[in-house]
């Protein structure tokens, strides 16, 4: 079935889409209520995000937007140090979208959501002109235990920096279908839940925490680096790369410290707590490949340093001008 | 200044948009501080929904997409008894958008929420192919006081109907707008939680409410009549439609009951109480036009039943078929 203006008019078509694809997909007793809002058990501290995806294509080698959707914002509310616990869901529907795409893309969410531990309690639906896109808007709601406090500003000196994995995998993976090159890259989308309480659970001393998404890894650690007024060091030599994506990028002069992940996170530990949080990651689901990266120190406030493997140094700074445009 | 794709990309040009037009406008300790998750204070009972705006066009006689996205979350947690707190913001705009465009829309979101007691703590900017068109998503997070209990399905026979005002309004803006017919047809978009407030503090036992918005007040009783099952029975010559919206629907054939308003909403109260609860509505912002329109029965379960002025008796269908396409 093509997906036509009058499945966003509100009426009979609109409740017919919904009841057929989402909510069956998405089935859970709040949702089920139909209600303006889901009402729901609360917290002292929560923790609110969101984020749109309007990734291109909409399946793509390792995952697809819906996928993507529930990720991109499950893994924003762990970096602030919450359990992610409720996500809401819009939908923007180009008219000409097959409901069969839209049943794969619902079914995804679904099982994404569930690997999450979270529970889509309110959604929307609305179409528009176009060529069969769909745009994915999920905002997610979290709980944040009492004395956790994670922040881009507390790098301190002395702290140690990580990442969770290979670099690059997610942007890699869009160009790839974009330009209908065929290789192995498959994009590393993936909800970071277990990671993040494997370190939580062992006591690693969290400072920081972001994914690694739009901009980079680079663009990521400048954000610390300025929020912190401290010096982010890294040493090239230990950044994650695999070989697939190293020669991708050698292939196009790509860089992968400015190429997007969807299943990787960087974090500021205390730097006695290094290889406490380096062991919790590679244990953990999507870590088998994290490393120790860098610290954090003085020497040149609100910027990235990093050191090649022949020994110069070179200043990093955030992604400027036009990355890959619609890459989650 | 033009919207690009580089606008998008998640690097500097996206974090000069959001500084100059978005965190500008929405200035706030919570959204300032730019991490992932917005940690805020939480409640007991919390109340969560999520709304996309895609109104064309975006600006229209009396309000805009900016203050439309703010108006239809913040009154979907009004509906269910929450008080709104936090907002969440998700921009999708087309590439060729004007920034001038985009503050002025901000600037009428960050009013509204203002009006309305709202705090923008998260957004979102994403860039797309197009024409300079602009998406807004909003979520939204509020507060369920102890004991408050208001659904769709709580209608009881005896229950008294109530609308706060004239119907149709913000469709028929629309509606004039895109058909480039002048009239002195506004919208009627408005944050309503004067009204609520005023009916709860009045202690009014509130069943079920709604704001009515696409597919008009016929199809959100429609709800209220299957959640229930209930029969909701209407008197037509009470249904309050202005002058011009009537004349406007007579001319193009338009039925009131099947449009959009963006600032109105229906309340299905105690028998008892309708008539106190029509003084809080009169009395609130908004509210002046309310009226009483009908009762709750078991005659028809499940359906709207409407007296029409000569005696007849009409049965209401929810919308069928195609509305008014982006009248949201």
């Amino acid at each position: 079935m093509k997906i036509t203006m009058a499945h966003g008019s509100g009426g009979r078509a609109t409740s017919q889409l919904i009841a057929d694809i989402f909510a069956r997909n998405f089935n859970n007793e709040v949702l089920s209520r139909m209600e303006d809002s889901a009402v729901v058990p609360g917290s002292g501290r929560i923790a609110v995000t969101t984020d749109s995806f309007v990734v291109n294509p909409i399946f793509f080698p390792g995952g697809d937007i819906g996928k993507l959707s529930v990720c991109g914002t499950v893994n924003d509310l762990l970096m602030s140090g919450a359990q992610p616990k409720y996500l809401t869901c819009g939908f923007i529907i180009e008219e000409g979208a097959q409901s069969g795409e839209l049943e794969r893309i619902a079914a995804s969410m679904a099982q994404t959501a569930s690997e999450a531990g979270v529970t889509i309690v309110a959604g929307d639906t609305k179409v528009i002109e176009g060529n069969g896109g769909v745009y994915i808007n999920t905002a997610g709601v979290g709980f944040v235990p009492e004395g956790v406090n994670i922040s881009a500003s507390l790098c301190q000196e002395g702290d140690a920096v990580l990442v969770s994995g290979y670099l690059g995998e997610h942007h890699a993976a869009i160009l790839s279908a974009r330009m209908g090159i065929e290789n192995q890259i498959l994009s590393d989308c993936a909800p970071l839940g277990e990671m993040v309480q494997s370190m939580q659970e062992a006591g690693v001393r969290i400072k920081a925490m972001r994914d690694v998404t739009r901009g980079g890894l680079a663009t990521v650690l400048h954000e610390f680096a300025v929020s912190s007024d401290c010096c982010v060091e890294l040493e090239e030599n230990r950044l994650p790369v695999s070989a697939p994506v190293k020669g991708f990028c050698g292939l196009l002069g790509l860089d992968p410290l400015y190429m997007g992940n969807e299943g990787k996170m960087t974090a500021v530990v205390a730097g006695e707590d290094a290889p406490l949080a380096l062991e919790c990651m590679k244990k953990s689901r999507y870590g088998e490949n994290a490393a120790i990266i860098g610290h954090i120190s003085q020497k040149e406030k609100g910027k990235i340093l990093l050191t090649t493997p022949i020994g110069g140094t070179r200043i990093l700074s955030e992604l400027i001008g036009e990355g890959l445009p619609r890459i989650c």
